[in-house]
């Protein structure tokens, strides 16, 4: 039985890209196959709970926009909000979706309460998904909106509030296991600060390891077999949040023995604020081996702020899933859509626009993507830029010569290298011809 | 024998605060006693030999503004250009100076031919070090330059690129050392990529690990006792270095187990195009104990390029040196103004008024960061803030506590925590006492 | 009778540089003369009834931290509301507060309900200020919060939007003469747009013009004798905002034939957001004879967004009251603090310090800045730099000369000038001795 | 008879989307009718001189890494430059070029001998257009890089350097005019300042004013048809440009009296830089009716300076000639690629693959735009937005009615109007249909 929300909208299908109708595919054919694999178990889509079905329209200048009929802090206003959800799904046709906590159930006046709510609400989403045959593909808790949590949650100075966010994090895993979900992620939206004047940066650290670890420990004691990811973002709600990108959180999982438990969810509008592209997000992962899902969306490039709009330069995304795809593709990960309508677009039907639009664009990336990949239009130049170190010779300047060695061997040889051209305009233009 | 380029310019002396002659000193007295140590001892100035006898005044749209004598690629102009120095180096009172190889030789046509003239130049300075007593602060190597560089140095594609550049390491490692130096930097200006389409990031991080490595192994074999520093910066000349800021080296230092042979040279422009204050990459390195030295100067906060000016600021002064000292102060490292002239600064005094300001702004710094220091103006309210931490209570959720015994001691006692205010503007208000 | 809000703090007294009670004031001497004038008349300060008594902690991940007794939407809240802001500005010595219509009076059902809610609040203040000497700086309506205005209030593409906020602010200029009001602030919020897809700029222009000069009319049919002040901001909340700068809204006036009958209230952050300093927005609004009042803060040169903190660096402080000194000072304008603490500074007496750091920040940079003008420490060199145009034949090139004049004198003479020093360290230096 | 630097190239032809010919065009014909014009006509495509055969390849931290054989500073040389210059054009099948007098010329020791050194130059031009029928799209001189105007040419302190400016600007002028250029245009690298320590900002501003009246005033009287063209840019060189952008400059007209005489021509990169999207400022420039010509460009969305980049993204070309277009065209103006390759790009074929790659994404852009337009796909939701301002009550809510009449509606209606969506998603997802 329908809720109606969204009235006599149909299934999205798709009608190939000479379609002129708003609500369907363009790009996005679940069945298409893509380099032997459909289409759907390559980009693995999921919605996100907060920003299509919680997120009310507000800015830090105006308040509610959104009329929603499920806009109340309640279990019967939750439930509701819940089939609309996974009326949404199927409307759409994704294979996923993702929540926090806070998106899904009433706020209790005390954990328990908070606990027993998000219960309750578990439940009805596991009925919900049996029929509908939509998956979670991560769960995640809320560790950041409540006021307990202003000053951090694992890094908190109080002992107090870093036990009040671990408890969370248990219910969360928990609910996230009954799910089924296939991954849990971290974003540690207040694991930062303010200002250094009031924080010991040491303290906070150690103690965000510590946290993660015991994260790790509980995942292997409950025999949970997704990945745990972490989300990095370099500021805001904080001004400096220490997840702050790729090569940061590196840097702290080696430092707490974690670079061989912990994965990383990237987003693109984080890549950005932090001043780097998506695609370097997305390289630096695989090359550091922490490649996990995405967070999907995209960051207006003049504001400073994150502003998690649909994508929709299909360039982008074919460098973004060339990268995907290079690393090997999705395994627990997916192509979640962290992004969130303008405030100005009120209508239900806005809201599935908004996903086919990010969905088509992603379809049409990636296609672009397995074709430069097929051509190795890329890679060929690429291989062969560096092919002086595939020489013995090569080889041998990255194992057993030192610096005497090799000051030797310029010396005898008079050695005096000429650059070549890194013909980064012809690169460009072989990708303007697949996107 | 003077060389006259000062004219009757008197070597500069502390007049106190009151003083309005531009060629004095109002606040750096270098016997000044702070803290129990000697301000020259604490603070270490360092003169650039770059910026201040090498730079001819140009910028992306202009060409050279500066008219110095010795602004000649030969070897009586670069021995014309060292007799200039040192007796700025006198005049100004500076303990130390930096310098790359090509800023104090002639280019030659081979590798031979530069490292003949590097050694006669070298040999030059070591006489001119015993008659003033100035001291090498730290040497490094220019691999950013000369073309050949271009697509980087240790991270090039040609393996004869990077045998270039370890054999220039050696021998600008071997100048440091024959000149006392207590540092030897590497700055990776070309160590990193304009474009991913043409870069292979993990072939060109290993390159880079290697290297590293093989100028530790050569410090090690030859007994050099200083330090081994690598100099962060985000981006400029490229799109993107490696060694983008100290989050980011602390991870590739890890990576490559290089992280207790390493420290860091941190400077404040590069700080704020990475994104960050000044006072946050040299907390975090503290934290991370790979604080080293400082590069100071200052980055126009409107601007996206490197700027280099010289630091005016007293309170950001202070907040970068309250990092030093808490840090236990400065080892081998020191104060090097990597700062230069705007290039509508055109005379011989500017240069000396460049510095004059910078290391009076530094020294007001340095006495305000050691007051709140000995009053724990910020480290009492710090303490009382993360007191919780000490409790054995507290002590024992970070060692060990499980999520399971965290989630059990909240659910059995109702933990409901209440934030306490972070006082962030009582703090800026006890700095500004200070400064 | 007090409400007991600020317990048993007293009137924040001067108590000299030396005072280390938080609750003091080290250089803030309302009495103290500066240049012939008292500081109070001087610096003229407000607070801003939004951020000191409405906001409540909320940022874009978190909802409210502050806990105030008269956070609830009701004429009782908000008549305990203006009781305590009139004990903060008794017990800060503040002589002037700012507000918007919808920080003081509770959200009607209708423009004649919240009109109605308003005059009944603006005979509360009227009381509360005859009581206690405060004064009314500037009054505003929020046009900007309300989802009817989310597409724009002057610039929305319905006109019925267009007519309502005119009579919003018909209301809010009446209330604002009522109260004696010095200035009346535009600042719009939703004036810009989100994306260009679905926005007619020239339209929206136009009827932006249009707004403005209905504001001016009524001003003088009333016989409104305070400035009318336009508030320039270039984003946030919208991707692009009309009022983008100072030199943007000078274009805007110019067109709109405006210019001498608006000027401009300028803030410190959104100067910032837009890429300049503050003193440039401040320098050119005096060269464009449109300085009107501050809106002083700070905004965080690591943020993206609109921090709105309090001042707290006295060299910048300096500069920009140089400024406000150079043009003259303050005629109907003032400093109004449109900061507001940071979501963790939880206690009241919080409030107050916050406003004490802010305002002994603007004492110092004001004294420092009268200095400079009465020693022409600055304006000296100034004027020595550019008196080449105060010649006759300077003076000529300026008006009566035409090109080909130029080009025969030049090549009569063989001209062939030569570059002077621009001497920026050297003044950077001057400024370090006053501050 | 070939100068033999483009070896065994051939005149690039168009091959159609399909070819994978790196040096064919496979969107560019320009015999393509679109919107009733040829492509060639609409695009109007001019080579800059200074980036494709001047530019050394040189940035701040690294020197020259081109070898052409016309690097050296005489006339013989500059012939040689000029001979493959139009061998370029040729080969690429541009219609148009621009030059500053700087890039063709070798540098005299005065101003007389530059004036000599343009004028033959000029008159070899002149013969390589008859031969070749490439035109000039616009002349302009170079003001920016010597030294003498390290301070600004116009905006100089020095009386003298304006006059040398003036005289450079006419000589620039008569050989535009000479050559039958279509456009002047003035950049004004210089002026603007560095800090605001020695810098008289009226008094600048004034001697802008009166120098682009002696322009306007020249061009009049030497009957010169083309448009006067300003190039907006926010900072590099300075720190601050007085022509930031395009509300600046029309601010700046406005006031002295020039908005009717002087157009603008608009740089990607000088709008990114800016804070602005490059549509933004082709749709500002249409709405104040200063639109005249494109530098086309792309920056690099992570970089803080001007990177000059060919552009490649077909969405933002599409959105850029949708501004262009529905501005009705070029006139005089055309798309001047102001592009330099990047530095690595060493072999002459890449200054044709660079320009290649950009003239195809031009291309692609346009006619997306050109079909956009045709459907009305975007102006025919923008005019159903604005309906309301055309009916009989929204044109008096414009034009007649005051803040007085608004209110007395509102309250005598119980007005209360309520948002409608803004259907941003919608009109992205539309967007790419044509791209």
């Amino acid at each position: 039985m329908s809720t109606g929300y969204f009235k006599d909208i149909q299934k999205i299908r798709f009608e190939g890209p000479d379609s002129t109708y708003p609500l369907a595919f363009r790009h996005y054919d679940p069945n298409e196959v893509v380099m032997g694999k459909r289409m759907e178990d390559h980009l693995r889509f999921a919605v996100a709970y907060w920003h299509t079905f919680v997120w009310p329209g507000g800015d830090p200048f105006g308040g509610q926009t959104f009329e929603r009929p499920w806009f109340e802090d309640s279990m019967a206003a939750a439930k509701l909000k819940a089939d609309v959800a996974f009326e949404f799904f199927d409307l759409l046709g994704v294979p996923y979706y993702c929540f926090h906590d806070a998106d899904v159930r009433p706020e209790g006046k005390s954990f328990a309460e908070n606990t027993k709510n998000l219960n309750e609400i578990v439940d009805y989403f596991a009925g919900k998904q049996q029929q509908t045959g939509v998956k979670l593909l991560w769960g995640t808790a809320n560790l950041f909106s409540h006021r307990r949590y202003m000053s951090g949650a694992a890094t908190n100075p109080d002992p107090d509030v870093f036990a009040f966010a671990a408890a969370t994090v248990k219910t969360c895993m928990d609910a996230t296991v009954k799910l089924g979900g296939e991954n849990y992620v971290l974003w540690g939206g207040r694991e930062g600060y303010e200002t250094l004047l009031n924080t010991n940066l040491k303290q906070e650290l150690d103690q965000l390891g510590r946290f993660v670890n015991m994260v790790v420990e509980y995942k292997h004691k409950i025999g949970f077999k997704g990945a745990i990811l972490i989300e990095p973002k370099p500021q805001e709600p904080t001004k400096h949040q220490y997840d702050y990108d790729v090569a940061t959180v590196y840097g702290f999982l080696k430092s707490y023995g974690l670079e061989n438990e912990v994965k990383l969810n990237i987003e693109q509008g984080h890549a950005i604020l932090a001043g780097h592209s998506f695609e370097h997000e997305l390289a630096l992962a695989n090359a550091l081996g922490l490649f996990g899902s995405i967070d999907m969306n995209r960051n207006d490039y003049q504001s400073g702020w994150d502003t998690d709009q649909f994508p929709n330069n299909v360039p982008e995304m074919a460098l973004a899933y060339y990268q995907v795809l290079a690393g090997g593709g999705f395994t627990t990960g997916g192509t979640n859509f962290d992004a969130k309508l303008r405030r100005q677009s009120l209508d239900a039907e806005d809201l599935l626009i908004g996903h086919i639009g990010g969905m088509d664009c992603c379809a049409r990336g990636l296609k672009a993507a397995a074709k430069m990949i097929e051509d190795k239009a890329l890679s060929g130049p690429l291989d062969a830029r560096y092919a002086g170190w595939s020489t013995e010779d090569g080889r041998k300047r990255l194992t057993s010569m030192s610096l005497e060695d090799l000051a030797a061997h310029v010396e005898a040889t008079d050695l005096n290298p000429q650059p070549r051209s890194g013909r980064q305009e012809y690169l460009e233009n072989v990708v303007n011809r697949y996107v």
